[in-house]
């Protein structure tokens, strides 16, 4: 077990008070939170962030896409480990949901700073924690925005020129709740993000530390499919074409899909799904979708790949309606660096924390990080693995152990255990 | 054949033209219109109605839910043969639905006005042209909104306080467009109504009028699915609760039931699909549904919803969702009153209009007058049956053969053939 010495007891409940008050903004009353990109609580949520760093010496930066850098400069010029993870949610959301790993990184950078400090730890590199800008991609897509900026994936002009569903740009959003700033982000040396697993793993063995060698690959489809508008009360049946019928076949082909293979190898579902027309009377003209298959094996994944694209060929050739899959983004599997991958280990040895490597289901923003930098991936556990919803649970002394745990990483990134080769 | 003298042709062309005149009131591109109730579209369709009646001689009223009425008073204090149907529409509808009957209405009344004036008709009652408020249910639930107020089957105060999507009243809505009268409706001593048939049968065997002794038997249900939100990419399909999932397998039950009987005997959709939460990357948690099932034979329909309910059991006691009927209103199969179906065949006859007996499939708002004052409801044919499409077609000569059928059933009516006694 790791040392639970006073000065640890009182930085641990410095960290629950801090997350119990960051957790009532945009609170439910199921005790989730709703705090979407650029949202007022999302807006709430970033001024306490700003307000924190403020009152812990760290200095606030903004960037174009709403990305938010606290910076403790140790060694002047050199460059800096980044630690975070994402402030905004999906709707009806857990609070810990890339909430804790924000505020995590924040404590933990402090930690690291009074080690500089007191002269206990010797810095190669400058620390900065991070809240990345919509992550969720719940009112915004694509997904994983703002650290996709950041790693020149996507354009930062190009992205603030997104819209929601109702027609606001990213770039209107973000002025809403003052946070489209112009700040130069910081060079990243390597990169650290915890989060809750989201899954059921590290809770069923007993387990505090879950360290991430790689993540799931997943396809990412759009579908549509097409009938034709008609009276629900006057049009004989066989005169109909019926796109929401149609689509109901590719809801349970998706289904019948994960069973084909061993439990547990394949996850797939739908979402987003919408009906035009969606009156009384008439039978739907036409149905979107987005489909999302994932497997921790990438040859599975093609192989569930070619069966879906078949059993949406038999639906189409059916004749009832057309169904068209009209975009089908890879999302590949790749590895954490070993590096990160060895550091986080020797950290949970050295801490006593029961740790193990594992596979990522769900997309971090770490995912995009580690395609420029070394990047440790960190997990603690979740109650039953629920996510994307409201009873969303991690105990307090997983919490706890898991800012441990994240802070003594990130002290050896800075003093340049790992991040000595910059990629650019 | 009916006589094509002179006077005959230009009441024809008369008639085409004002249809063409009325269709431009939010024309689609496709060659439709989309004009849902109490829209600023129906509003123009409205003062084009209310500019006609004008033009025409007719005293317009519009009572307090927006029905309107041209009045011809022949017989000073005796009661009205009312004609019409409605000019609201679905989205992205065909130009026929109601509004054909609507304006034959006030041509027919027109017509009929002519032969009392000319002295060649005695009439018995005045006649009345009407445009029923909200037939169509799409934009404000539930449909023959204006008609049911007036037979007293829905009170008037609560009628205008219901909402539609963006949560504006009946009320506010037609306080908008200029149609919340205060003007007491005219006493019906009966009813005629004429629409396109919105089915195959009478094009199918080159019928010109349909004579509908009675509606088909339906029962609407509203169905909700109740599952968990979850991450789409994180949640192991074992310990999903997919509410899409639950009511594609609804959707899909509806659609299988209708094949349990025999061929055009049972009709089965699902519409106003929705699916909470609607984003990428959740498992949704909710659906709700409207289920629509018809029968031209009452017994069947009973038979069709015993299945159903045991469908839905099934997909319940699965497990994986819960599914519950919150409501499910029967709409019992009710005759047309026999004097006002031998009177339309004797018209056909003397007319040579080939015509048959038939059921109505859709409701129509003659459906609730006929449960105060004999009422006799036409059809004319459709184009392969397409409604509630843009595609919706009606040929000229039909248009023009159903309404000289109106007319002179509308003479007949007048003239006190049939309602002479009234029910109250």
């Amino acid at each position: 077990m790791a040392d639970h010495s006073a000065e640890t007891v009182a930085e641990a409940l410095d960290f629950l008070a801090d997350f119990t008050t960051m957790s009532t903004f945009g609170a439910t009353a199921a005790g989730g939170v709703e705090r979407q990109a650029a949202t007022a609580e999302d807006g709430q949520t970033r001024r306490f962030l700003v307000d924190w760093f403020d009152r812990h010496g760290f200095t606030t930066k903004v960037d174009a896409v709403g990305n938010m850098y606290g910076l403790k400069e140790f060694v002047p010029g050199a460059p800096y480990v980044l630690v975070g993870s994402h402030l905004d949610s999906q709707p009806s959301a857990g609070r810990f949901d890339g909430a804790y790993g924000v505020l995590a990184g924040a404590h933990a950078a402090q930690r690291v700073a009074d080690r500089v400090d007191d002269g206990s730890l010797a810095p190669r590199y400058n620390v900065a924690a991070v809240n990345w800008f919509n992550e969720e991609g719940a009112r915004f897509t694509p997904s994983l925005m703002g650290s996709g900026v950041y790693i020149g994936k996507f354009d930062a002009d190009a992205t603030l020129e997104l819209t929601d569903h109702a027609g606001i740009t990213v770039r209107d959003a973000l002025s809403a709740i003052g946070f489209h700033g112009d700040d130069e982000p910081p060079t990243a040396v390597s990169y650290a993000e915890i989060h809750i697993e989201q899954g059921p793993v590290l809770e069923r063995e007993n387990t505090t530390i879950g360290i991430v060698t790689a993540n799931w690959t997943a396809r990412k489809y759009t579908i549509s499919v097409h009938g034709e508008q008609a009276h629900t009360g006057a049009t004989h049946m066989a005169h109909r074409h019926d796109a929401l019928v149609g689509a109901a076949r590719v809801v349970l082909a998706v289904r019948e899909l994960t069973s084909m293979f061993p439990a547990e190898l394949v996850l797939g579902s739908v979402a987003q799904f919408d009906v035009e027309p969606k009156v009384a009377g008439v039978v739907p003209a036409k149905v979107t979708m987005a489909v999302d298959v994932r497997s921790s094996d990438p040859d599975t994944l093609e192989k569930a790949h070619d069966e879906l694209c078949a059993a949406i060929a038999r639906i189409d050739s059916d004749g009832e309606v057309h169904v068209s899959i009209d975009s089908s983004a890879p999302r590949l599997s790749t590895s954490y660096q070993t590096e990160g991958i060895e550091l986080a280990e020797q950290v949970a040895r050295d801490l006593g924390l029961s740790h193990r490597r594992m596979l990522t289901m769900a997309g971090h923003d770490s995912v995009n990080l580690k395609d420029i930098v070394p990047t440790v991936m960190l997990f603690v556990p979740s109650v039953d693995g629920i996510s994307h919803n409201e009873r969303e649970f991690t105990r307090d002394d997983d919490l706890v152990a898991g800012v441990e745990m994240l802070a003594e990483t990130l002290a050896r990134m800075v003093r340049g255990d790992i991040g000595a080769v910059t990629t650019d």
